[in-house]
């Protein structure tokens, strides 16, 4: 397990502070201003970096820290790390130039002096850490070029930094708040099992989504993630699955992707959820934080628009979701309660001269029949109104079972797509994409 | 072929115009003031209907038209059709309540009556045309409720009129331009096979996306696929996979969507690039909107983010596409460019401390060697600014070759966008869904 110093530290170094953010240590610096702890500024050229004291070397440091951030290049790392010998525990290494350029024996180096140090480390060539709550993070990016998500629910572990900055800008769209992240690179020491052990009994964490590309101990990783997803929501996304891709992420991260195969049978024996891409993984991201999941595969969908509910039913097979067809009680009541031109079955078609209210309807008769709902609602027509926002929220309060929304983008829908997400019911960019995270909310 | 009289007509005559808003019928006869031609609103209530003489009935219409707009309720259809003879070759019948709701007979006789009096049927249930150049318009959405895109490249064939909207929705969201739209619904005479012959002979289109639920001639509708696909970029998107796609692509348009595996093994046959989602239609429409397409399947990526090119390596693999090695010349060259602990290798990863310029210097390495490149710029790192733009754009002007952009979405990257798209350099919001893009750009 990760030990606690690492997203919870009272104290921190930072080696390769700078006294301008034009400098990587210089941004790094410039955002631990904000953080709820003591910092301690290490650069033999200043005595003082951005108000606070610097210090000249690791040695000058006046107490021993909770927490050491490495920023200078990587031949210097070994010796810095021995310098931190008893005066801590915990060190991200920031600094590239290891096993990912072909550096392989100063990076067997790194975890050498780790071991004889008993300095434990996150690294090297990784963003490190963010706890929204503590106002840490190590990221080497400004606040001004990237603004971090609110405090939340959802936890990311990547081992990209780039993947990092991909979840957070689509994190912060999707109105996604974020309870830790981590950025753990080459992982010489603590890997993404550490990380899931931690996570598990993290009680700000209810989703954890992670970026994988190798994983270390095939073993250990699978019980962390197993152990994790029986507590929490898990989305894995694993990158590396073709030759080519192997090759990039071993030119990044300097470890063998693995074979892919075999990553994605084990996962899906342990029926833990895998995202096929970025978009796959954002989406269960954002259905997982707003809504809690259920057992049960059974879907309906309620549109006001065919082609929309053709293509979610196509997606509802290619997930293997079951959209079972409607009770023949139920197809009596609503041919009687609607034009005859609506379209009783499953998808169920309001057509274009769909009224809001409608849609509650349906979903009142219907709620102890499916598992889940997907409301298609294109507000191009008359009678979709932002009062659907208010119908459909009073129903999930009634009637909490997973609901995921689409709708297309034009004036109408933008408010009524606030709306409902302030209701904790997410909206979706396209069919397709609705049902992948409604599928995120029902476990087989 | 579909008759020119539908993208083009002089004048046309609206049944069952409205005097309000409130009613479909008074809707799209508001848009049809727009049109640049004669409009003859059709109801026996009222004399003059938002300023234009209304005449009682089909009979007293003053003259010929060169096209009928129908939106009674089904039952009436057949015989507005009849009184029709004579008096126009071209109907649009938007009314629904026909095969979709089990009323094949009634289906039947429209089908008949078309034949009987030579008028060629657009339709039933379905949104009609729309032509930008002409200012028309027959579907029934208001213009604050749905802005039609602006005059373009792009043509639209949609069976369905929902996912009409939803590529309307999305076009004007990409900036991507129409040439013609149309929506046909039940098809009962003008098929898409009518159409895709119509559209390879259109000067004002360039690029054809087609959402298909069901083809009538399978034979004809591969022909003109075929022959489109020759001239213009076609791309597809079918619904009704799987069983329930296809039960309720049934219910939807009252036609069979027939065995799905036999459609996909045609188009592939032939070469024609078919869309496995929304997402993927509307990715290519906006590559091969904004670039002209290639023979090559070499792909080179430059990224400053390490996971995101590996994730964009993985697409490449599911696309078909090469992430080809570097020549060794180019190694050797890139590596005396550039510092140790960038990745010089495909994809090519600049790490977070690159340089606007750096990626130019790159693409001058490497124009020769590859077919199409993808540029993911992080835009979180200070190396990367709008000046990004302006380097690509000169590139591409000297070098036109497929090239793509990937980029998170912050202040920074909202103005790059908005640089490169006016360049013509699309901008996708994943990595894999910019490979995508690329993919509709390289033909095999």
């Amino acid at each position: 397990m990760i030990p606690d110093c690492f997203f919870d530290p009272g104290s921190i170094a930072l080696v390769g502070a700078a006294h301008t953010d034009i400098k990587l240590g210089g941004i790094v610096l410039k955002n631990l201003l904000r953080f709820k702890g003591k910092v301690y500024p290490v650069n033999p050229k200043y005595n003082e970096l951005m108000g606070l004291k610097a210090y000249a070397s690791v040695e000058a440091l006046p107490d021993s820290v909770d927490l050491a951030v490495i920023m200078r290049p990587a031949p210097e790392v070994p010796d810095i790390l021995h310098q931190f010998k008893n005066k801590t525990t915990c060190a991200i290494v920031v600094s590239s130039g290891f096993a990912e350029v072909g550096e392989t024996g100063l990076q067997d180096e790194v975890k050498r002096v780790g071991r004889e140090t008993g300095i434990r480390i996150v690294g090297p060539n990784c963003m490190g850490v963010c706890n929204p709550s503590k106002r840490l993070d190590t990221f080497f990016l400004t606040y001004e070029r990237m603004k971090r998500p609110r405090k939340g629910n959802v936890a990311v572990v990547s081992q990209s930094g780039a993947l990092l900055i991909c979840l957070f800008e689509v994190i912060k769209a999707w109105n996604i708040g974020l309870s830790k992240a981590i950025g753990y690179g080459n992982a010489v020491d603590i890997d993404v099992s550490d990380i899931f052990e931690y996570l598990s009994q993290d009680r700000a964490t209810d989703v954890v989504i992670s970026y994988i590309e190798s994983v270390g101990d095939g073993r250990r990783f699978v019980e962390s993630a197993k152990e994790l997803s029986g507590k929490k929501s898990l989305v894995i996304l694993k990158s590396g699955k073709g030759l080519s891709g192997q090759v990039a992420a071993y030119s990044h991260t300097g470890r063998l992707a693995g074979k892919y195969e075999v990553f994605h049978s084990v996962l899906q024996q342990f029926g833990i959820p895998e995202a096929r891409d970025l978009d796959e993984l954002v989406d269960a991201t954002k259905a997982l934080s707003y809504q809690m999941p259920v057992k049960g595969n059974r879907v309906c969908i309620l549109t006001n628009g065919g082609g929309a509910g053709v293509l979610a039913a196509d997606e509802c097979m290619r997930q293997g979701l079951e959209i079972a067809r409607l009770p023949e009680d139920k197809i009596k009541r609503l041919r009687e309660m609607f034009p005859h031109f609506y379209g009783i079955n499953n998808p169920l078609d309001l057509t274009a001269q769909v009224q809001d209210k409608e849609y509650l309807q349906v979903l009142e008769e219907l709620h102890d029949d499916y598992d889940g709902f997907l409301i298609i609602a294109m507000a191009g027509v008359q009678g979709v109104s932002e009062r659907l926002a208010d119908l459909i929220k009073d129903f999930q309060v009634r009637t909490p079972k997973p609901l995921v929304f689409y709708t297309t983008l034009n004036t109408v829908s933008m408010r009524l797509k606030s709306l409902l997400e302030k209701a904790r019911i997410p909206v979706f960019p396209s069919p397709e994409r609705a049902i992948r995270g409604l599928r995120a909310l029902l476990r087989q």
